[in-house]
């Protein structure tokens, strides 16, 4: 398949995911609190779990159809954490739009996030496979891991230092986890041998890494408009990424005061302050901090790619290369 | 057995759960947090939920030991439930002890209940059972049920009006599904029949609307110092209980007006107001509101037990009868 191939292939799962999560909730709750839930299921993403969950699947010899309750259940779990996260970070919107707890409030989005979780349960349940208790452990890591990389990401907040190490640690249970738990439950649904899984699953957690840091590259390289973010967000929120991190250990004498001074602290700048994004967006040109991020970002996707030469040569392992090197360029 | 001996292994199985419980957390969280964990798993309950679990496995012939990792898991998930709740309702003590989030905060008690959650499924799944998917499905729908029983309880408090009938819909979801799954899932791990599940399932959902009624009950007629509450705080909480609700079906002029006022209305009462709780309560015993309950937890518990006779006969099935006349007596 050619490029415009496989982004209608793509596609059309996406349309089929979001038609799906439409029907899922089954129960009669409060107004309030369906409305929650259907704002959560029918928001629009790139179903970036759900696809890889799918496509994963196939490309160990399986169809893509007989993981869509899979697909979905990665896809509501990856929603309770951006749901409870939101909470968390007191953040009022997400994609645009207003967070479930500004929208109503904290308990209802509380809560919204725990019937999230049991319907992802509920979801991964209706896979039709022999190998359900493999496929409940995978999901069941996956939760812990992101709950952990949560865990240490509030903690990163609090604390003044934090190394390089310590954050791709984290990220791997943050991002990656998920990622890797969705590439993982495909292999297991379609009959993965034990180390098709294991690659799958690694191919993930890379696929996440170079996730993670492309995100925070794009924070201060991005085309504004294209991006739909203010440049230099995550500095405004003195958010300790993989550039802060990386010129800490590269700076010395007033660069790295300035440094500690922005990330050391805890909250977010009064105001938008131009003079500090530009301070410390040089900061990261002079010391190469851009170019390190870029060179890693490469070094991971590269790793990630690298894991599909264990599966077998099918339309599906094909997506799954087009999809890492698409994912990196942030397909909308 | 007598009654001595029943004790006695209850009091066994009890401290193996508490014993069990705090092996549990294996992975190195963020040092609040694992404090976090560690509070609430080593906090001493009645470990009503594992017991149930594992005695009745053994009331349909199996080893209640086989059980003890769902028993972990009920225990986990209910009090993923508690520390929720105690977020969405403020409360400020738990047992008697302050609550996660009033201890540490918001943040950590959210995560801390999500973590639970995720450690209640992995504990599951240590079970050893070829009816795991089965197992997983009556997990996550008392999962759900939880939640949805939590969804309607909000609801309710931001009501002026609500039905008996909503209520005992209510009860049923937040107390009865996790004794019903409770007892459900040691049926299944015991190898029980479909009835024998069933009827394990409904022994639950009884003794739950009897346990509750029970606490609603206790509120107005305990001995104080032996319950352990004041008197009367459900009425100076508002709570819409099995009581109130009663009361408003029963009265009329200025009794129903006097009940519209203190039950129609949001928040607590500003302080604790003796004439209030004196008013109420002579209402409850004025309409004969008292002698309902107890007529209603007797039915409730004599239903419970009827489900018993479906069971074999063996000292599984003779605790689980010991276990609902013991539990309306509050056992400590």
């Amino acid at each position: 398949m050619n490029h415009a191939a496989f982004q209608r292939r793509y596609r059309r799962l996406r349309d089929q995911i979001d038609r799906h999560l439409r029907t899922l909730v089954n129960r009669q709750y409060p107004r309030d609190f369906s409305r929650s839930l259907s704002y959560v299921l029918r928001a629009r993403g790139k179903r970036v779990r759900s696809t890889l969950v799918m496509v994963s699947c196939e490309a160990v010899g399986g169809r893509a159809a007989d993981a869509i309750h899979a697909g979905a259940a990665a896809e509501m779990m990856h929603n309770f954490t951006l749901v409870h996260d939101d909470i968390m970070d007191h953040a009022a919107t997400r994609r645009g739009q207003p967070t479930v707890h500004t929208k109503w409030d904290p308990s209802i989005a509380l809560l919204t996030g725990d019937v999230l979780l049991g319907m992802a349960y509920q979801s991964l349940l209706l896979t039709k496979t022999r190998r359900m208790p493999q496929l409940v452990d995978l999901f069941t890591e996956g939760l812990l891991d992101v709950c952990e990389g949560q865990a240490l990401d509030l903690d990163f907040e609090r604390r003044q230092r934090v190394t390089l190490r310590e954050y791709s640690s984290m990220i791997d249970k943050k991002t990656g986890a998920l990622l890797a738990m969705s590439a993982g439950m495909g292999g297991v649904i379609g009959g993965g041998t034990r180390e098709e899984v294991r690659a799958l699953y690694r191919f993930g957690l890379h696929l996440g890494r170079a996730f993670q840091i492309q995100d925070d590259l794009l924070d201060v390289v991005a085309d504004q408009k294209e991006f739909g973010k203010r440049i230099g967000g995550d500095i405004v929120e003195r958010k300790k990424t993989f550039l802060a991190l990386t010129a800490l250990e590269r700076t010395s004498g007033n660069d790295r005061q300035l440094l500690r001074e922005v990330f050391g602290r805890q909250g977010t700048l009064k105001t938008y302050q131009h003079h500090v994004v530009a301070d410390v967006t040089a900061i990261y040109r002079r010391y190469g901090v851009i170019e390190a991020a870029q060179r890693q970002i490469a070094r991971e996707t590269h790793l990630a790619q690298r894991m599909l030469r264990l599966l077998p040569k099918n339309n599906g392992s094909a997506m799954l290369l087009w999809f890492s090197d698409l994912l990196l360029h942030r397909m909308s």
